[in-house]
């Protein structure tokens, strides 16, 4: 083992310039016009891979060739300093991810016998700092709808009409205002019964996180945090279900003003969600309860949008403690636990399809910010990451 | 007075001919290339009054030219057949009314000695049927304001940050939804502290209005109608002080779900106003009331809109009673009462410059359209109205 780890000390200059190859590729995979771009990087990618020593090949789906580097450079010191690796490993590299990965199921359930493992590594989450090593070990799922109350026919003058029917903008307001009590819990009936309650222990593992609540705030621009009552800020964004409306629309929203009664109001709405509830439930309940509250002088109509599973690995598993001492290996620090208020819908896919627990060893500061023109990667998170990713295959095959 | 009479029924013909002439200019004041036309027809109607003997005078304002016939008719019979007028008379004819009458006030104000007289005559409200001829003898007033709620300084991802902190529009929504309570009855303090009740004659008068709750739902295109407990649905629409949104704008409105957490959130509210709620104490009122309600996870800007007075001319009063009269001799059925939900700022204008009260003695039908493309004028009432005019100067005189 410390040859490996010598190994990657030694080499880190080249390991640099050959990430600085890898993300000069404008792999954009929003945009048709970097297709070729893509294609390219994938190219690089397989015979980097080859020149390590891996057996790789090109899979390809209908949209952009499937892509990541860190985990490759700790198993090229294995394999160039002829250490035998503790475990099998398959690289699934992708290149859709920003854009929702919708071939990837496709390419598992085409490939599932051939990717059959134990566990699975993604490192697409990240670390409060290089001091706190972390396992992200839950998402939160989701579940989206849109509702629209119609009232009268078409816009009506507000003087002549105003008084003697239903406003929709207003009933929808008294209808949505309802979807959340003073405690700032949900009040969908049956919405909290399949949530997996905090542990103690996952409550003092998520209390260890750095936090400043000042900080928090500003960064934000409000003056005050709020939400569910009895939970911290931390816990609240991430390992409690929520409610959000995400748009508001209806009647006139120009300049100055047109005194009317608008014909509908409609509202934009996702939810979301924490182990165990899942979409098609939540979605039920959540329309059952607008049915319910909906007043006779309007007409409710509720349409389903998108939904996704929350996830879950349990962070007393062998697999997660094997993470964990792989952290605490390559940091020097003991590693925190996290959940992830978003959603990453492949680990769901990989744990559908698969049957196997995802390990989330994201390695990304929170300055780094993902998907912005500026997205950065820290150097030192580089070396630490390939120093995990070494340890990682000893820890994970005594687990 | 029976030669009158008998002057407007001989000359119907004619007077439907210069109706038509009268018509027949695209006096639009709201469409800059219709000014010649407005010029136009304000000549044709300053050589008509000068041929029926009135002295007539053309008074440009800084817009288009002061217009409207039945009045000049009654009046021509009596200059034709030399019998005596009862009263003097000014005719006040504009030309922009669908505009807003925007240079009225300023005329009024200028021509104000010329123009001080005991009663004002306005025909542009309208009769139920030609079986209910109608005194309007009160409008609503109005008072616009709009409001934001301020979240964070930009919309956020919804996962990532969702449950840590106030979602503006459903702060939003919870706002608005308490300035309703479950009787309909609006929730501001002091709201109805001004409101001048209904009296038991207007209950009644308001109540023989001719209404078919069935067709009036349908023609709305509602299921149900509802408002204000303890009032009918006609003096909810007239005679009763409301609160409508008329527009709500938040976050994502697009195809699909963008899963953000708004940034802010607006809405447009008018509030229809009723004798002797004036808009600036109501403003203040309601800016309160807001400022109350909100919580501090946002932050509240209220934005003043236009306002307008309540107008009320007693039904009891004299004029008011010879204006029934007059209705009653011409018409050949007893006159109903007509309080109008919507405002005519001129009105209020009237009464603040010249201080006098308005009869508003109009004689459109409910099918005439006013405003649209098929705008209409029923012939039937035009000869009713001219005879409606020749008794009105004779019962003004005894009031």
């Amino acid at each position: 083992m410390q040859e490996v780890l010598n190994f990657l000390k030694m080499n880190q200059p080249r390991f640099v310039t050959e990430l600085c190859e890898y993300v000069r590729y404008p792999s954009v995979s929003a945009q048709p016009h970097h297709k070729q771009d893509l294609a390219a990087c994938a190219g690089w990618i397989h015979r980097h891979c080859q020149a390590i020593g891996l057996n790789s090949r090109l899979c390809p789906t209908k949209g952009n060739p499937i892509k990541h580097l860190a985990h490759l450079k700790a198993v090229e010191a294995y394999l160039k300093t002829g250490t035998e690796l503790p475990c099998d490993l398959t690289f699934l590299i992708e290149g859709e991810e920003e854009v929702g990965c919708i071939h990837l199921a496709a390419f598992l359930k085409a490939y599932r016998a051939e990717l059959g493992c134990d566990a699975i590594v993604i490192s697409d989450t990240g670390i409060p700092s290089l001091k706190h090593p972390a396992l992200t070990y839950g998402l939160r799922g989701i579940a989206a709808l849109e509702i629209k109350l119609q009232g009268p026919s078409r816009d009506l003058h507000s003087g002549i009409y105003g008084g003697s029917l239903e406003n929709p903008a207003l009933a929808l307001c008294q209808l949505l205002a309802k979807l959340r009590d003073k405690q700032g819990r949900v009040t969908i009936p049956r919405f909290y019964d399949d949530v997996v309650p905090l542990t103690a222990y996952e409550r003092k593992q998520l209390a260890r996180l750095p936090y400043n609540e000042k900080e928090y705030r500003k960064f934000l621009g409000v003056r005050e945090l709020s939400g569910e009552r009895g939970f911290t800020a931390v816990e609240r964004r991430s390992a409690r279900p929520t409610l959000e409306i995400n748009g508001l629309t209806s009647g006139y929203q120009g300049a100055g003003s047109k005194t009317i009664i608008p014909a509908w109001a409609s509202a934009k709405i996702t939810m979301r969600l924490v182990p165990d509830q899942t979409p098609v439930r939540i979605f039920k309940l959540a329309e059952r309860h607008l049915q319910y509250l909906c007043p006779r002088t309007v007409r409710l109509e509720v349409e389903p949008g998108h939904g996704g599973d929350p996830y879950l690995v349990s962070p007393s598993s062998p697999k997660a403690q094997a993470a964990l001492r792989a952290l605490r290996r390559a940091f020097g620090y003991e590693p925190v636990l996290l959940r992830e208020g978003g959603s990453i819908p492949i680990v769901t896919d990989f744990k559908k399809i698969l049957g196997a627990d995802a390990l989330l060893l994201g390695l990304a500061l929170p300055d780094d910010n993902p998907h912005s023109p500026n997205e950065k990667f820290s150097l030192d998170c580089f070396e630490k990451g390939m120093v995990m990713g070494a340890w990682l295959w000893q820890e994970l095959a005594k687990a």
